[in-house]
């Protein structure tokens, strides 16, 4: 046996309620979690123990939905109004960024989420295997790796919005071999689960849509769809498919609407339709920061809930009002849930740490085996320390006060360990085999040429922030 | 000239825009601003210069309305209907607490609070003068002290929600007179600033309400009233006065609806009160994350803004799922005021910035001496290190990304120094003439002696907590 980490509050995530421990130990050998418990109860005999006297233990956190790459642009667009944000704000500036750039981005990204607690991560991007390889490797995280799947041609900008967009088939094909390439490289890896990202149902055509949905079964696995984003989705869809047609009814006519769909946003779904698609036994993921600011709308993580389907959280883009602190994320959740149904009783602190952790691993795909503590399961854990003014004080009885205070109060504050299948990725707050300071000065050096680069562009496209940077708002 | 912070990014908050200026420094001189603006403009001869290279350098934050001795009973209730939140979740858990008590949590919540760059508190407490001679006066922070004022026998646990409150007009006197001795001990103090807290309308009778609003006419000076908080206060007020009256029309008659009213929380009221408020010169302040959890509402900033008031924004309460990071608290205020008005434009990074300096100065009468950077204001101002995964990267062209950023990614987390009145009482993210562990272990340790005190209550108040900590969920 490897490691025991004893003297904790252990919540499993398994069993009854959250599986509190008081007084816990967990240990682990290779790979997996070999006892999970009270003290009481352990008897092995650990190569080294670590003390977690004061500290809480809980299943690494799952970050279902994540475009990381972006955080390089972070700052450069919010505030506007959706179509505006996109076509206008970050467009103009996200057109400067090269992969190596993204690249970078998804470095700091990844940093800023393993001070939070988040073991496994949904990378949704285009040529997500470089993001793999130069990320998501080498520091050891798990990570389902969606490729976007895309077939828009790069003029939409210059469209109006009820102007469907050109699609190139040879975009699309070039993309689903890149996914292809993905299950062929990762099929067996321990770590990286693949899985196809058809983008959005404007931005593939439908013979594309139905080729993803027979490859996904055939080969048994997921495909990621942002469904009904928003106006410029609804838009598109109507001028292609006919006003009586929506992201819904395209989905179920492709083929679509079923177990491997994992469908996020949903927030300009109708409530018929969003039943839809969880009685088709989809997954959803919602975004509440990204769509919160996007859109001004807060995804409908509750009413998939009421419908029984498996429902993650996901902090989406960083660009705009972004971040990927996921205690934060899921503080925001819970908040903006409470405020959507003026109900302060809807999403709990308890049920949203579930969605935070094994709702997620069950939207990924990774069934129970991640998101739980559980003997035999992968030992992907995090440490936080509650004697920080952040988190501080902690009583056991006669309720356990630390579930509430970590996912309110800021539980990233008190991170101080976090362990991927049995590796310590985080030792005492400090990322292994990741130099911060210098992830930060590359993203810095980047995004300065970046915003450099796309000023002209971003002058050009004449967002309302252009005028408010000149008014020394910005 | 005692000090200059040197190679910077200062928003001064003063005059145009924001008053960004990139390479700024900012020199101080005893308590106050000797310079601020463009090194190059600046040839002073400082005794010490602090670098700040890759830093930003803001006002210090105005949190405008807050009980932070609840702070050590954080996590005690929070996911319940606001009466049972107040009646069966918190009350049998707080009426164990003590005023050392109250000062334990009071110091703990400012630990937080200056580590997230807060200098201005408006702190709102019975007894507070004890808060600001043990915890406020030694570390030396700006503070304006408002007394609770309240009338209510301690037994209407007992009544329902329907029957008037019984008032004890000596308890009322006795905290009438703590508040008048406030005035004499603190009156000329350049950091302590005390004001009237008649609590709520509900809780005062109609006789000390004016006599409030006479006496602060008579000594120039502000109270602080929480006004229509919910159903509980609504109920409360039609029991008394009647179905015709509400808070604004009891305000209104007792002569307290003018401009030395700062009115908290407003959400019960009608939009019609709402702008009767406003118009009347009352300033107003928002409390986003707890409102947002007690009532699942979000307070009316937008609202007050549209009307011309003053606005500012609280951290309010701890207990449930509070906390004091006020970066976060202005990330709150301002996701939620977009998804309650479906608009990604409501409440800009810019906006919010203000709410939570000058603004929050503005609410709390201090003017414009406080929450702005110019020259021979007294030197409040902290320093963020933009260099952090969660703020980096920065840009400042073709427009500031920092603003944005530090609004809605997490401030924070790279909170380097505060300065209050010239003076550093958070050097390098370490709290002046506090012992921080000390500070959380003493919380602690009066956590679990309150919450082992109130058990028997708790459990006999039987909120649906207790069949959720039975359950295993907390």
């Amino acid at each position: 046996m490897d490691l025991a980490v004893t003297n904790a509050t252990v919540v499993t995530l398994d069993g009854d309620g959250l599986g509190i421990v008081d007084d816990g130990t967990i240990a682990v050998d290779g790979h997996r979690i070999e006892y999970v418990g009270p003290a009481s109860g352990f008897d092995g005999a650990p190569d080294r123990v670590l003390d977690a006297e004061g500290c809480i233990v809980l299943p690494g956190l799952v970050d279902a939905h994540r475009h990381s790459g972006h955080a390089l642009l972070r700052g450069g667009a919010q505030d506007l109004p959706e179509i505006e944000w996109m076509t206008d704000g970050l467009g103009p500036i996200a057109r400067h960024a090269t992969t190596a750039d993204r690249i970078a981005g998804t470095r700091l990204a990844v940093a800023e989420s393993l001070l939070s607690g988040v073991t496994t991560f949904g990378e949704y991007a285009s040529e997500v295997g470089s993001l793999i390889e130069e990320v998501y490797e080498p520091l050891g995280l798990r990570v389902v790796a969606i490729e976007t799947i895309n077939e828009v041609v790069d003029d939409r900008e210059e469209r109006g919005p009820d102007e469907p967009y050109a699609f190139d088939r040879s975009k699309g094909e070039n993309a689903l071999d890149r996914a292809e390439a993905l299950f062929e490289n990762y099929g067996e890896h321990p770590l990286v689960t693949p899985a196809y990202g058809p983008q959005a149902v404007d931005m593939v055509s439908p013979e594309l849509l139905r080729t993803v949905g027979e490859r996904a079964g055939e080969h048994g696995r997921d495909f990621h769809v942002h469904v009904a984003q928003g106006e410029r989705e609804r838009r598109q869809i109507e001028a292609r498919y006919g006003a009586d047609e929506s992201t819904v009814t395209v989905l179920a006519e492709e083929d679509l609407l079923g177990e491997r769909l994992v469908a996020i946003h949903c927030h300009d779904a109708t409530a018929g339709e969003r039943k839809r698609i969880a009685d088709a036994g989809a997954r959803f993921v919602g975004c509440p920061s990204s769509i919160g600011a996007i859109d001004g709308v807060v995804p409908p993580l509750t009413e998939f809930l009421d419908h029984g389907a498996v429902v993650a959280v996901g902090t989406d883009q960083a660009p705009g009002p972004g971040g990927h602190d996921f205690f934060r994320e899921l503080r925001t959740a819970s908040l903006l849930s409470k405020t959507d149904a003026t109900d302060p009783t809807a999403m709990p602190a308890w049920e949203t740490l579930q969605r935070g952790t094994v709702g997620g691993a069950r939207a990924l795909g990774l069934g129970d085996a991640v998101g739980t503590l559980a003997e035999g399961t992968p030992a992907d854990f995090v440490v936080v320390d509650l004697d920080v003014p952040n988190l501080a004080p902690a009583v056991s009885e006669p309720l356990h006060t630390a579930v509430p205070n970590l996912v309110f109060s800021g539980g990233s504050r008190g991170l101080r360990d976090v362990f991927v299948a049995g590796a310590r990725v985080v030792a005492d707050g400090s990322i292994q085999g990741m130099d911060v300071e210098a992830v930060v000065a590359e993203a810095q050096e980047r995004a300065e040429r970046v915003f450099d680069e796309a000023a002209v562009d971003w002058r050009a496209a004449d967002s309302t922030l252009v005028s408010r940077a000149d008014e020394g708002w910005l």
